[in-house]
């Protein structure tokens, strides 16, 4: 076969796990080529907060936090497998190959980190949060977690300042491009190229949709791609339950599912994902833009399902909020929490205002139904679910809807008044009031108010208008897919490495299986994985074509 | 390449899937072979009620019931996808191949059973349940299922009985033995054959776990055997949420999952399942037995979860009851009702004796817990968690369990006296009334209780013992794998048929997705795409070696 260009090194995607993998193979001496779908670089990482969740940094040791292996990897267990986890046993109750990733995780995650700040790559800063404390984890509460700090990390730019996921690309791409590595956008990868032995020896990548070219990598093939949240066949086929989209770059299709199951790569973790609640008709208009409501911001605000009940604490982290959504309803065959409604008053939206939901006092927002009172408010979401019934099964209010809904604003107001919440002990949580309770976005607003003794929540208004928006469950991107091991090889279907074959990131099944253990539980991960097979990668002998 | 015999069709599996295309094969004028791993024929099929689910059969004609295809493929569309379902749609809101698989199904199952019948492999009969009437769906109250009746077939013995699985198996392998099928038991299939042209020609098989052979098909192979239940870690890494087993034949370890990924088979459907809340004491001890609890017998019993709460109409149908299991806590990480709790009294336990999860009144049975009183049988219950938590990542019962319970039961108690349950609708539809509730097994009691306006609910005495059994989710088998289209055909990741394989039963992405229509939902689409596996497996033209 003749090959349009060869190097050592290919690698796919150009989001964080796939930088990370083309540096650190770069920067150990290998030739290296990114290829990219999409028409620029930066993948779902671009979108992102950009945090990379790193177990026992350097921070944390400067600060004199200690996060040991046994704490770090005894949460991370739990966490992702509450139903195995075994503090006897030495796998912790998971199984071997699930045991190393996270393992390995702990160990190599701030190796990994290390490593871009060494070569230059990337500049790292640790977050203090609005409360002047370091930073917690989405379950800090756990026992498992020993209420440890500070394992969220980010990029500092230039002005020495906390940024999030476009500085990360930036920083990651500007390396990338001083080194010569050349990132090739607008080549979509096509199948994996084998030689007779069954060893990967290149790629098959459609040029600006219309030239097919073959790539030839003399060592490894990394994919450091995306997930599957746009392709709307695939969440119905592997997904726990219904989602409406999500806000991963408009080209995670789930390539490396097709691809890596052309050749043989067994599947993993296929129902997980990093999930959010998104904005049921904003993701219907516009699939590829960004809907996720990753907080629900501002204190007189809650969430009902269809009978007008609360179903959580909505100060939750955003991944587990949306796993809520996935409720069977065995009498009637239906997912009861489908659809929930957003319930907000006036001032809650003054205050908190171009913080999504809450469009700025004055603009228009489609997406908010309005209602002088409670009554007329149903009836609005009412009207409002009918037009949607094409793209929801029909889904609708049940006739206890506002006669629940009255209770439920009644009942939650008493919560605020006490500062105690009986049902899900929102504001309980450390997360809960340093994280997704945060100071209004409008200033001089004196807040929190006096009378609270839990400033996550207070009684909604006495007079309306009062708000709701509909959200439904999304993703940020699915992340299963082909497993890997330790070594982040990727696994045949009968557990044997497929020689010259990697992967990180979205694309493969997570070592987090379907947990967020904290800020930057994505791209933690997806760094460190890509360096892991960046390392192994230029390790390879070449294989013949 | 040598090969150890050869034939037409290989057949893999002996459960009602494979039998059905072996036989529509052999019937055909093929040559055929089965291969069945395990060391007695029958699989699945032989462990189940043995029924099929047939819409528009001669029995409905014959009584005059009107079965249409609108009104069966809506019932079909809705239960299986109430996210997308549309009756405006021309696909009812499904993508074209899920539509075809359903569409097909209405047309094919009754022609599939007459081809069965016609050749003399089966002899058929109909259902009439014990209040005289043709038996009904599962979701019988659906208004897309028109209460239409008597779409469940059985197996006609030779006393003319309506019978079971074991029944339906022996008059399948009856016809297969007479007509010169051989079925090789203790055959283990490992590998998919094919020549250089990707099309199937064989299949690699372990003969008595020490004999590699390579049997020769010169037309096609056809899968028929059984789900992954059996194999823990791919009922982790695709299920929805946690399972502790399943009835399935103990072989079913999701082969085809592996050997259909081997050679590039795309996966569908792969968090579904056919479920049923089991034992879950007996399931850790004995995982290989049956340990379902297909009904919830008796009418002064529950079910409470960890909070002491019931979460559902305990008289729905097994597969939808166990989906009540998968609930996600975002507060505490947790899965809500992973484990729940069956909890009856003295007088139900006595008249249902016999009926799992009861024991005949003076059998000794572990799985029972006992107490004097509600908070006896709540320490009790709390002990027996203790000890189980190695299996069980350490679930326990909350706080406030003991005096939720009490809550729980006087409101059941009252919803037994005044015969309204007004918060899960127990006892409103025909299937709870007509299926999961029946008579006493001793004889000569008196029941249903004359006090009694609704009979699927009673109170509990006011005296104890109380008793409860530990349940959590199982199945009888998942049915998620490779993705056949409307001619049972396999589909490759870029859905073109893979030429010469077929599929049908467990083993592959069921046509219901995660539904279950009715009794026979499982062994109705074996028997059906079976069939239509056989039929086409015939047609195919003579494969290169």
């Amino acid at each position: 076969m003749d090959y349009d260009q060869e190097c050592d090194v290919l690698v796919v995607g150009s989001g964080a796990a796939a930088f990370s993998a083309a540096i650190t193979a770069k920067e150990k001496g290998a030739s290296v080529i990114m290829l990219e779908k999409g028409s620029i670089a930066g993948g779902t990482t671009m979108r992102s907060g950009g945090g990379f969740w790193t177990p026992n940094n350097r921070f944390q040791k400067q600060m004199g936090i200690i996060d040991s292996k046994k704490d770090a990897t005894q949460y991370m267990a739990r966490l992702s497998y509450p139903q195995l986890y075994n503090p006897d046993d030495p796998l912790l109750g998971l199984t071997q190959n699930d045991f190393d990733l996270i393992d390995t995780y702990y160990d190599e995650a701030q190796q990994a980190v290390k490593f871009l700040e060494d070569c230059g790559a990337i500049k790292t800063i640790n977050e203090i949060n609005w409360t002047g404390k370091p930073q917690v984890d989405y379950m800090d509460h756990l026992p498992e977690n020993k209420g440890i700090r500070g394992r969220c990390l980010y990029t500092q730019n230039k002005e020495g300042k906390l940024s999030y996921g476009g500085e990360l690309i930036k920083q990651l791409r500007s390396w990338a491009t001083s080194n010569n590595i050349p990132i090739l956008t607008k080549h979509e990868v096509k199948h994996i190229l084998r030689n007779a032995q069954g060893e990967i020896i290149g790629l098959e990548v459609l040029k600006d949709g219309q030239d097919t070219l073959n790539f030839r990598a003399h060592k490894a093939v990394v994919f450091g791609s995306g997930g599957y949240t746009h392709n709307t066949k695939y969440m119905l086929h592997f997904q726990r339950g219904p989602h409406f989209g999500g806000c991963s770059a408009p080209t995670n299709t789930g390539d490396f599912i097709k691809m890596g199951g052309e050749i043989g790569a067994k599947l993993g973790n296929m129902a997980g994902a990093w999930r959010a609640q998104l904005i049921l008709e904003n993701a219907i208009k516009h699939p590829e833009g960004v809907h996720n409501i990753f907080y629900v911001p501002g204190d007189s605000v809650l969430e009902v399902n269809k009978h007008g009940k609360r179903i959580m604490d909505e100060k939750r982290n955003y991944s587990d909020r949306a796993m809520t959504h996935f409720v069977w309803d065995p009498q009637y065959a239906e997912w009861t929490n489908m659809l929930v409604f957003m319930i907000f008053d006036q001032r809650t939206a003054t205050l908190w205002q171009g913080f999504a939901p809450y469009p700025v006092q004055g603009t228009e927002a489609e997406h908010i139904i309005t209602g002088d009172n409670y009554e007329e408010l149903a009836k609005n979401i009412s009207s409002r679910l009918k037009k949607l019934a094409p793209h929801t099964g029909g889904f609708s209010l049940s006739p206890k809807f506002l006669e629940n809904l009255r209770e439920t604003i009644d009942r939650f107001n008493r919560f605020a008044v006490s500062g105690k919440d009986e049902d899900f002990g929102r504001g309980n949580f450390n997360y809960d009031r340093e994280w997704t309770t945060f100071p209004p976005t409008i200033s001089g607003a004196d807040w929190p108010p006096k009378d609270s003794p839990n400033y996550t929540m207070y009684p909604l208004s006495e007079k309306g208008p009062y708000f709701a928006v509909i959200l439904g469950a999304g993703t940020l991107d699915t992340n299963g897919g082909p497993v890997i091991n330790k070594y982040a090889q990727v696994l045949n279907n009968f557990d044997k490495p497929i020689p010259g074959l990697y992967g990180a990131g979205n694309c493969i099944a997570s070592p987090t299986a379907n947990a967020y253990w904290g800020g930057g539980s994505t791209i933690g991960p997806a760094l460190t994985y890509g360096h892991i097979a960046g390392l192994n990668a230029v390790a390879e002998p070449v294989k013949q074509a």
